[in-house]
């Protein structure tokens, strides 16, 4: 980017970040497109760590997600080596000889195998990943890793985001005490499949692979796989999380233990609070807007209408301009193809509704709308009156900021 | 509006319009939202004029497209009442009582039944019509009728709009001449499944109602139905064929007949001319984009490509900041969800390769690349190599106009 962005009127602090045992971080410069800031962080994870992955569902995906869905194949993770500024996407094989390269060298200085060794890279599409200077990089990147190493590691992952994202949880395990602590990036190019760019949680639970496989991809359904900013599906969108084993809590093997529980509440609790920070870091955004769909004719039919009226141009620049046009939620509602009646349509924004049952509402008080517009959180709730499926997803506002930002990445 | 819009820079002059036989137009300021403009238009056919009509798919439509609906299933028209200001839409029943009483008044002044009347809206969504106004000012319209008022019919019909849309084709079926001539409005909410708002077409060629439907949908299908300017579908959108049949050519049975060719050409090019006179006032466009899809698994396939490429918010913004960006051509390629292979396609831009099977082209020729970005027309062709599906859809580009327009629409 030619000069910084302004940080985003949403933006939320780096909460109080802990350590989780059995993770290293270090965040380095390595000149890869940026000047004067870290734009690669690796990170180590004790032997016998297990990882779980969720990733982009676009059909060309990066290199790195190749790379990366390859490695899962086994379950244990010991590197994990992120670059921003270039996205090792639609490079051909070059791209996969660099994943390649990369993770040899990072095997090497760890004393691992490379299938352990998980990559990912954002930036620009396109563009030969210098792979010589992450390689170049490596050394002072393993010299600098340490337990403390989160908030710089966050750091190092942004690209045009304007703030650092991360969350944490302390729960238990059958009384034994876990703790779950995660970094995400955006900001743009957000969409359903894989919604954020990159996120990635450790905990130092012990759990087997298929149950972390599964609570990543439950949780994801509900946190990533429900924002959105601009309609577009990554290249480079990934999920991860480690399960260091360290705090030695008992063994699991059923994801429906009862003694899981309060993990599993608290891992998707830490996984919506880091997609909603991509959301609050949308390009452009200056409002958070939450849409919640009810009485659709199922669960996934309500997700579909709740994402058509996220992703509507017109409802989102509406937004922007802090007006109440709730015309424009009925017709995203009405193209989204999923069943709707108009004369069952009910529409309320900030707890006021608007219109029920296919007409506006006679002498609704208009103050408290105008007033909720004018927030920095809106809630459109839409009821469909058909049956009971329902879905919350959440997105941004349009803005100049978006046009702006995106009509000059690369120059 | 608060203030009139700068006329596009991609506005096209009205073309030199002539009359069509047995079709008479008038426009009147009926101060239905708009001050100092006329803001409804009446057109009177002859008659035994057979009408054709396409209308929007969008599940949430207005009142005047479900009277229109219903009026289409007998085959005759009289009149056309097309008003701008009020979508006369999501007013429940209030608004279809609108419909009737506005198709009355109408049959009454001008001596035919209500069903031949066909009725048009654009503009805010769910405020109640103020059919009062329109019922009063139909006296005017009828003493204002006459053969060449098209210009003013298409001044009249537009709502966001910065320049009248109209087109004329002269041909003959079977040695007699006919003519073909038609105006549209845009210009936002514009989006494939009935792209346009509105648009209408008259002839004096002589057609029994089957073919004049089947010609009406097929070539809307070329036109407006491939071009996108913000994805979002209107609630209002139609597209209306109207044939005199004065021009008493010889009796035609078959949509095959030879003799057909020549005007069936004429009518797809002439629907083509109005559907991109919609994408040039597309809001806040700067850049008439068209793209192109070849070597997809499908006609439908390439289609859907196409749009999703056309609907890329990263794409349409990129074209705005006049940077040749094919990186997010691929991811928005990948997140159409057809069948494509990263390692098989290939992006042109203005009839430049950059990339090929999967890769860049090294050292292409950016000169030409970047002079043809900073154009008003811009060209992409992606070729998946898969198969002999394609498609071409045209779109613009996404700028602050958009957001300006669209952040206060309702102010």
């Amino acid at each position: 980017m030619a000069k910084p962005l302004p940080v985003s009127p949403l933006a939320r602090p780096l909460p109080d970040l802990a350590t989780i045992a059995g993770v290293r971080l270090s965040a380095v410069a390595a000149g890869i497109r940026y000047q004067g800031r870290t734009d690669l962080m690796l990170a180590e994870f004790v032997p016998g760590t297990i990882a779980a992955g969720v990733y982009t569902k676009n059909a060309c995906p990066g290199a790195p997600v190749l790379w990366c869905r390859t490695a899962l194949t086994t379950p244990y993770a010991r590197a994990l080596l992120v670059n921003a500024g270039n996205a090792n996407v639609f490079t051909g094989r070059a791209g996969m000889q660099a994943c390649s390269d990369c993770a040899d060298a990072t095997a090497q200085l760890l004393d691992c195998p490379p299938q352990d060794v998980f990559l990912a890279s954002t930036g620009v599409i396109g563009e030969k990943l210098p792979q010589d200077r992450i390689i170049g990089a490596l050394p002072a990147a393993k010299a600098g890793l340490n337990e403390n190493g989160w908030a710089d590691a966050a750091r190092a992952i942004m690209t045009t985001d304007t703030f650092p994202k991360a969350a944490r949880r302390d729960v238990k395990i059958a009384g034994t005490p876990v703790r779950i602590q995660g970094i995400a990036k955006g900001s743009g190019m957000v969409a359903p499949d894989m919604a954020t760019m990159l996120a990635y949680v450790a905990t130092d639970a012990k759990l087997p692979q298929n149950i972390l496989q599964s609570l990543l991809a439950s949780g994801c359904s509900q946190s990533f796989n429900a924002i959105t900013v601009d309609s577009d599906t990554s290249t480079s969108d990934m999920l991860m999380l480690f399960a260091t084993g360290l705090a030695d809590n008992p063994e699991i093997d059923d994801i429906n233990d009862p003694a899981l529980a309060e993990f599993t509440l608290a891992l998707n609790d830490l996984l919506l609070e880091l997609a909603l920070m991509v959301v609050r870091d949308g390009e452009g955004a200056t409002k958070l807007v939450r849409i919640g769909v009810t009485g659709a004719e199922s669960n996934l039919s309500a997700h579909r209408i709740a994402l058509c009226i996220a992703n509507s141009p017109l409802v989102k620049t509406a937004i922007a301009g802090e007006d109440a046009n709730w015309g424009r939620v009925v017709m995203a509602v009405g193209k989204s193809g999923e069943p709707a009646d108009r004369d069952r349509l009910s529409v309320a924004i900030g707890g006021t509704w608007i219109a029920k049952e296919g007409g506006v509402v006679e002498n609704y008080d208009e103050a408290p709308v105008v007033a909720h517009m004018k927030g920095q959180e809106i809630e459109i709730v839409v009821d469909l009156g058909l049956g009971d499926g329902e879905a919350r997803v959440w997105t941004c506002d349009l803005t100049h900021g978006y046009i702006d930002i995106n009509g000059s990445y690369r120059s």
